[in-house]
């Protein structure tokens, strides 16, 4: 049981691994178009792969996971992260939870069945509170596993029922970041410089991206675009990660400290201003990474527009508005420490919210999988839906 | 030849010195209220010594300068910055350099020896392009080495004489802070929660700080005070100095990453931000840290006031407007790598202006030792010099 290292920029520091890898010459973390592949399900070895993104970018390594507290862990370390991406990876891993917890040779009651797959799915859904992505698709196998059960099926068939849901939860959402790119690619002209905030590439989904997949589109049909790329403090998924997808795909960027997009968008270097969502309130209030309001803010300021790239599995109807979206707050070594490295007085007081809201009338439009959607955003919300 | 070590929270590593240090058991680098002394004269050595911040909060080292260039070296590493305490230290420089230039037992002509003054002072001021006081503080000792020549008195005394006038700049800057502070304490009620970013404390100045002298004072009488500070990447000021600075002074504060600040302002967290200035034109047009003019127009968004604070010899009357202002770009391994380590793919272009401009529109005062100005700066400006 060793780790796969698919590339290697630097020596190998000593890392702890929640879950032990399979050394498989067969699986790659890159897909066909050389994007990043940040997990799948491996039809082999049956059981979930990832890329472990905290190693990144100094090492690409792949995690194997065969339970669903492997999967919890790795959601609550930020092995993988991105609304979409944990919403798949919950799925898979609840599908994980059902294959410990309801073994062939145990004959078990149906409602001991839900209940204790409702118990792995409190674990996970506990993991982290903001992206509704998570919720939605527990919610989903969930569903499948009561109508699976109220059909009067066996219960020994649920983990392979809900690996297949798990499956498509996976297929849809590779889907649905094609769609979001190629709607999305619309608003992306031939010289464009634009900005993005945090990781909503294809690391923070199955498939190709939600924010990033429309200036991968329009990259490929042969737009020129540079990209200026927030670092995205404190976990810097902007230069750990989305300089790394960017620079692999060969489009241009520009890293750039959080601060210092204001600077740029006066400057008039910014066009436009490409970042992804968490949770979508009904009003189109936008749960995102923290930083995200600042920029809408400052985006309006200078007439930049500021679009949401996002699925339908990141709008939450049962949500009026923003204001009821939970923030998660995350440790303060966080801000304390950058990779393990102390950079402030010991025993300061931090402040750590994972996310910011954006009031709705911050946002030009949203891009979803089945459309862009412009103010007011209650109708427009809703219509996808229907 | 050894370094002090008043202060040590973790083993010391190896560093690279640009000067040597002497061991002296009577210097300290707190002032009797307990702030850091930035910079002072040594009557005893007759040298300049200097907190090393880039190794704070980790290390307080204080060194030991007895040339122009070692000067020069410490303003260009970021071993001391900050607008005033870039003048007193250049103040300074100049004057070891005439001393280093203008030996008593060498015949010198007056105008070689202004040259050579000139020479020194001209690398001085190339170290660092933004901040006004530098190239004022230089600009001021060439000026009393010119009167005092044209009075027709000796080249011999002109160290002596450059000196004095260090003193005095360095006298005039622990002044202008105080009288700063009092000014500005006046906009500080108690229980407010302020936010502050970069460094414009007492590490920034020969004194209390600019931005946070009012925050000392109020805080000294006895008021109730609360500081969210921004941690100010790409060099942490915030998180390595000023966190450091207010959590020795007893101040409550909160550290955030610096895409924290409109989050927290939205929620009503913060009552009024106070910064310093690297260089103010007539117009009142305002530059500062990057990042600054990101908080001005946030912070007009949200009606909270921003307030900047500095002495006069930041004010540059002979520029209209900030457009002139030149914007130092700093080395790109400053946003690629935190304290040596590396955060980004190797190879990734970056931006890395150390400053930006913020119009005098979204400045709500400008908080001078002479006193405070509100708009129209234009008046109000000109008007502390007459």
């Amino acid at each position: 049981m060793r780790i796969i290292v698919t590339s290697l920029s630097e020596t190998a520091d000593s890392v702890n691994h929640p879950a032990d890898a399979l050394v498989n010459a067969d699986v790659s973390p890159f897909t066909g178009d050389g994007l990043p592949h940040t997990l799948w399900w491996d039809q082999t070895a049956h059981l979930l792969r990832m890329i472990d993104q905290t190693l990144l970018p100094a090492r690409c390594e792949v995690l194997a996971l065969t339970t669903a507290e492997q999967v919890a862990e790795a959601i609550r370390s930020l092995q993988v992260r991105g609304a979409p991406a944990i919403g798949v990876a919950a799925a898979y891993g609840l599908a994980l939870g059902a294959r410990e917890a309801l073994p062939e040779n145990e004959v078990i009651d149906p409602d001991v069945a839900l209940a204790r797959l409702n118990t792995i799915a409190a674990r996970l859904r506990a993991t982290r509170p903001t992206a509704v992505n998570l919720a939605w698709a527990l919610d989903r196998l969930l569903n499948v596993a009561e109508r699976h059960l109220a059909a009067g099926n066996a219960v020994a068939d649920l983990p392979v029922r809900l690996l297949e849901e798990a499956h498509l939860v996976c297929a849809e959402d590779i889907a649905a970041c094609r769609a979001m790119g190629e709607h999305g690619a619309a608003l992306i002209a031939d010289g464009d410089t634009l900005l993005t905030h945090c990781n909503a590439g294809a690391l923070a989904t199955a498939g190709m991206g939600s924010a990033l997949a429309p200036i991968f589109v329009a990259h490929q049909a042969g737009k020129h675009i540079e990209v200026f790329v927030d670092e995205t403090r404190p976990v810097l998924q902007g230069a750990r990660l989305t300089a790394w997808e960017l620079q692999r795909a060969g489009i241009p960027l520009t890293l750039i400290a959080d601060n210092m997009a204001a600077h740029f968008m006066r400057r008039g270097n910014i066009r436009a201003i490409f970042v992804g969502a968490d949770r979508i309130a009904a009003n189109g209030d936008v749960a995102n990474k923290i930083g995200t309001y600042g920029l809408a803010v400052l985006a309006r300021e200078h007439q930049i527009p500021l679009y949401v790239v996002a699925p339908r599995s990141t709008i939450d109807l049962a949500l009026p508005d923003g204001d009821a979206i939970p923030i998660e707050e995350r440790a303060a070594a966080e801000v304390t420490h950058v990779r393990g490295v102390s950079i402030a007085p010991e025993g300061v007081r931090v402040a750590n919210p994972a996310f910011d809201v954006t009031p709705a009338r911050y946002v030009a439009a949203i891009v979803t999988d089945a459309g862009i959607v412009r103010p007011p955003y209650d109708a427009g919300l809703r219509a996808l839906f229907q």
